[in-house]
């Protein structure tokens, strides 16, 4: 078990190290050590090896000059300078929270980044201004619009953030598949199947097989098939794609480039890295705060108070889960997985051979 | 077969003597219309009778004060002053449209409206404007939250429409449950079964009984269960309601009131009618907009070149089926259910009989 503060400060060492800034190395620190704390260590500090991995291949700028390109009064484009996902995705929130002050909305798409870690990281920022939050990034391909064979657009998560009054805020952040892509890998070591509804083979049809990725299948969207509305969730991931890429002036689609540094970068751009689309409205520019916050009391209440279905005991908010997990987790502490260490651990020894330690 | 005209021309002339203004009446057939074209019928002329039932039970407000209670430069609420769905809709988008060409983006939340047919029709009134458009809508309970034995939410839709250049553009417009509750009327009227993932009975279990929700059962949200994402079309549906209805001063999840005047009014109140939430956003509020079309017609015809999977010919984008059937049906003409005929007689003889024709 690790505790919160000796693993942010291992991941804010790491990165300085890299050559980003202290306050760029704390940003990012936060927001692997959110993931850590809301129980989705998926992508959390396994992450961070990626991004060091990156780094090493020099396909990472630790000293970005992270600019709005292009503004209106509720809109703005921040270009990321190729840098990780998470120093332009903060920045794009503090834009947007701060044209919603002035206008009651902002909206703000990002190019040239890469992967940010959580959505719901930077929709729970909006919280504090009493202001809705929004964030969806795009990422690698790795799922099959209906109807396709081949891998066209990324899990291209979403996630909203809403506060309320007495009640803890309301906040969903999910990929827009089934399941995350950490379920085949668990199985798959496992020596177990997964469900029918996740995943397709190379011809596009469905298969149980964990690895059927890594053999040129592709994961389902949310909905799974055509039958139960597969074609729904397609439509989510592409509205994500667009959003984010399309409208940033990013790479959308297939053209999105790998995280993985022992994978080429695509022949083909459509545009400059990742995308994200980041967006806050403050509640007061539609009624007075204390009045919405109330009436948000009143609906979570409501949905937490229908009767159950056979075997379960509660309903769930959005955010009931992560939040507790938070609650339990900052208290026991933080646990890696083996190879996690492993990863951490060659960090740091390779830190410390560059450096001279 | 009807031609649109005639059709268009009769819901006009029921709407007017149903004491509607001609521009209103107007405005609310081009939707119903729209539907029909769009060969999304469940949402067509089929519905005019439950309009004309709900004014015959002093429901609906045929001389509405539609009225701007709140605004901001970037957003707005409107009163619909209880009347039927499609005018707020229609005025709300103008109003987003309005303000995103002043400051880029525009979000209209609206109250004390009611069912406002196809959300796609107002997304798409963005388009012409070179405008991204946004329309989602809560309606009466029918779908169980994931761990729910009742109905808590509507099937609550979201539109997205999006420009493209050459290409026609996107436009998705879907309900967040598998499938359209019309599909279960159907099932059941044929005898046969539905899927397992589209609803659950009274305690929460599974069902393939297409007639559960009249014995006390629940439609289940995009995803189906647990297993296969079902919290995530919970999500979105919880969200639709949360912006349409608690945001905007509307009645929200369970108490969202009956379009059917054979209901009775619920005994509690959230507050006015139904809710929606409209956006627009300046696609050159990001990037000029050619640039941006062009890079939609490529993101399109990216989609539509991935391999088809085993048994299929092509990747569809959204809009796709629609538009083919707005051609098609264009050309042919609308066809009707007798059921439906029947009603619109039925429609024509009330009125003639309550003006002495």
């Amino acid at each position: 078990m690790y505790t919160y503060s000796y693993l942010f400060d291992f991941i804010s060492l790491v990165l300085r190290k890299m050559g980003f800034s202290e306050e760029d190395s704390a940003n990012c620190a936060r927001v692997f050590m959110a993931a850590e704390l809301r129980g989705i260590s998926t992508h959390g500090v396994i992450r961070l090896a990626d991004y060091f991995k990156l780094w090493e291949a020099g396909r990472i700028n630790v000293a970005p000059d992270i600019r709005v390109v292009h503004e209106t009064p509720a809109t703005a484009v921040i270009d990321g300078d190729g840098t990780i996902g998470m120093l332009p995705a903060v920045k794009a929130m503090n834009v947007a929270v701060s044209k919603a002050q002035t206008v009651g909305a902002g909206w703000v798409a990002v190019r040239n980044s890469s992967n940010f870690g959580i959505a719901g990281y930077y929709a729970m920022m909006a919280l504090e201004h009493d202001m809705i939050g929004f964030a969806c990034t795009n990422a690698s391909p790795l799922v099959a619009p209906t109807f396709s064979a081949i891998p066209m657009l990324g899990t291209n998560p979403v996630a909203v953030a809403i506060p309320a009054g007495v009640q803890p805020p309301f906040v969903a952040d999910f990929a827009t598949t089934p399941v995350t892509r950490g379920k085949f890998t668990v199985a798959a070591k496992k020596g177990e199947k997964i469900s029918f509804g996740y995943a397709q083979d190379a011809e596009g049809n469905p298969t149980d097989d964990p690895t059927a990725i890594e053999h040129g299948g592709s994961m389902l969207p949310l909905g799974g098939d055509r039958e139960h509305g597969s074609h729904k969730g397609y439509c989510l991931g592409a509205i994500v794609d667009i959003l984010s890429a399309v409208l940033s002036g990013a790479n959308f689609g297939p053209f999105v480039p790998p995280m993985m540094s022992y994978l080429p970068l695509l022949d083909q751009k459509t545009g400059e890295g990742w995308g994200h689309f980041i967006g806050a409205m403050r509640v007061d520019a539609f009624m007075p705060a204390d009045e919405f916050k109330a009436r948000m009391d009143k609906w979570i209440e409501t949905m937490r108070g229908a009767r159950p279905a056979k075997g379960h005991d509660r309903v769930l908010i959005p955010g009931d889960v992560e939040r507790e997990n938070e609650e339990r987790i900052s208290r026991e502490g933080i646990e890696l997985l083996p190879q996690v260490i492993v990863d951490l651990e060659n960090i740091a020894k390779k830190i410390c051979k560059k450096f001279g330690y």
